[in-house]
């Protein structure tokens, strides 16, 4: 078995052989654009080595993992125009260094290609694939909307955000491993298995997420902390510490996090974060990763494979869970 | 062979059946909204009417019928964002109706959904239904985004206008078309030329569109002409107008058509009709129309089935090409 820096540098030996440019330039400049930018490659990794585990033969899931790297760009580019968000990977975002109208088209463009590859898999293969990638694709708008709903939402349960995120992230980590699976020609129980194994991944690392924006090593994340604070986004932390607090530090939180009012950045952050603190969120937010990850070891030993065939899974894993950034 | 209308009202009964609503409730309303706001039905009656053709079993073909009007859906949702249009249909667009994050999301949903219903077909169909649905949504992204490109293109030659509108408009009638074909287990061939049939006639559609715009009887056309004129778009008419005027014409034409100049409307329109009056630009454009028309019923002609039976085709292709509105 392959280890994950393996299969990244397999998935973007192939990666970098394709081209999306073309003709409209405009249209596919953003694409060539965003795809080549970089990024952890996670779901086409998960795909290949979820394919893997079973056929050993990666090559045959390659279009499948490209699809999915596209699906996952679409959903940046067109979440950037949503989020109004500058930069993406260190570099501009297509909606700022181009425009909207050329970000929600090339957009567009990129979620078709999604399904151009998934095309010229085998075809033996495409009537199974194509549901998991439809399914998922509407499940990430949703999980897109309930976020963009909870800007403006006053309060937002702590059931309600990991559904969210559930949506939002999760299920598609979740899909790139069914996918693979199915490219392998897994059995339908170990194809659920594997994907609710990705699921409660997918649930563990949005958390690692929402915990690194406030509490990673700054020189090791290689940005800033508190990002999350300053553009007043419901995390689980927040969600938390509103659950957890007084009612004089519930208040106080209402009044830091009111929309459109503006404090101090660095004062802002830094009274947040003694917030979180004396209300121990980032234990509560561990606790909650932790109940995840043995949802997903779980799930993992429900999987009809030799155990050492299962240790890709658990390291791809591992490596999420305590990344630093 | 049922005719158009009996084809229109049988999608419509089908369609009134499906729900498109769920959660979140602002991501789906729109959706709804959209596709229930009725229109031609053009690309699924021309998806059951090649299907019926071949097999007469229109019900296997109903899925994919489906497919393309989302399909064209998403593609309306997202075009009026980008070209800030507040009406369709007689109704407030999307994105004036709800705001721009709005459509895009729906949009992007309404396509997925697309794709959806292309996974509910017969597996053995879905290998080769699913390449058209992508190849096409891709050529429509590209015509869209020449499209846009035009508007700030100083001149525009009529080969660039006639490719941009096969992509954006004739290429999804000829995909709607082949797709049913291929749900009737049609040959090979047979798919190919009425693919190509439905492109000239898409051309052909396209231009009379151009052509209602500015010389409908407005009782029948149910809205003002001259449209096009005061939103300075780039039509076959305004193209061929610049290529057989004189030069003192043409550079009142440039002047008149100047972006971001704004004249009296109605003066505006009065003089550019004038303009295409002097020019026999109407005779000029129902000429390439009915070159059009002609290449389309070539193609027909190759077509390996019985005469009666193409009959539904040649209605339609009247129809669209003989309205007033």
């Amino acid at each position: 078995m392959r280890d994950y820096e393996s299969l990244l540098n397999y998935f973007n030996s192939i990666l970098n052989k394709q081209t999306f440019l073309g003709k409209p330039g405009k249209l596919y400049e953003p694409i060539e654009y965003t795809v080549k930018l970089g990024g952890k490659r996670l779901r086409p990794v998960l795909c290949l080595a979820a394919c893997e585990m079973y056929n050993g033969n990666i090559e045959e899931a390659t279009q499948t993992a490209i699809a999915l790297e596209l699906f996952h760009n679409f959903t940046l580019i067109h979440d950037d125009i949503m989020d109004k968000a500058p930069i993406r990977r260190g570099q501009p975002t297509v909606y700022q260094k181009w425009d909207s109208n050329t970000a929600i088209l090339s957009g567009d463009t990129t979620f078709a290609k999604a399904y151009e590859y998934i095309s010229k898999i085998d075809k033996k293969h495409i009537p199974d694939v194509l549901p998991i990638l439809t399914q998922v694709a509407i499940e990430v708008c949703e999980g897109q909307q309930f976020d963009l709903d909870f800007e403006t939402q006053i309060s937002v349960s702590e059931s309600e955000y990991l559904e969210m995120i559930r949506l939002k992230t999760a299920v598609l980590l979740a899909a790139s491993l069914k996918a693979g699976a199915t490219i392998g020609e897994a059995p339908e129980t170990d194809k659920e298995n594997i994907y609710k194994f990705g699921e409660h991944i997918g649930m563990a690392f949005q958390l690692k997420d929402d915990l690194l924006d406030i509490f990673a090593d700054e020189k090791k994340f290689g940005k800033k902390t508190g990002n999350d604070i300053v553009t007043n986004k419901k995390t689980y932390l927040l969600i938390k510490a509103f659950e957890l607090a007084s009612p004089e530090i519930r208040n106080r939180l209402s009044e830091l996090f009111t929309p459109n009012v503006s404090f101090n950045k660095e004062e802002k952050i830094k009274e947040v974060k003694e917030i979180y603190k004396t209300l121990d969120i980032e234990q509560h937010t561990k606790n909650k990763m932790l109940e995840y990850q043995q949802k997903a070891m779980t799930a993992l030993s429900s999987i009809n494979i030799d155990g050492k065939n299962k240790q890709i899974l658990i390291n791809i894993a591992d490596k999420l869970l305590d990344r630093e950034k």
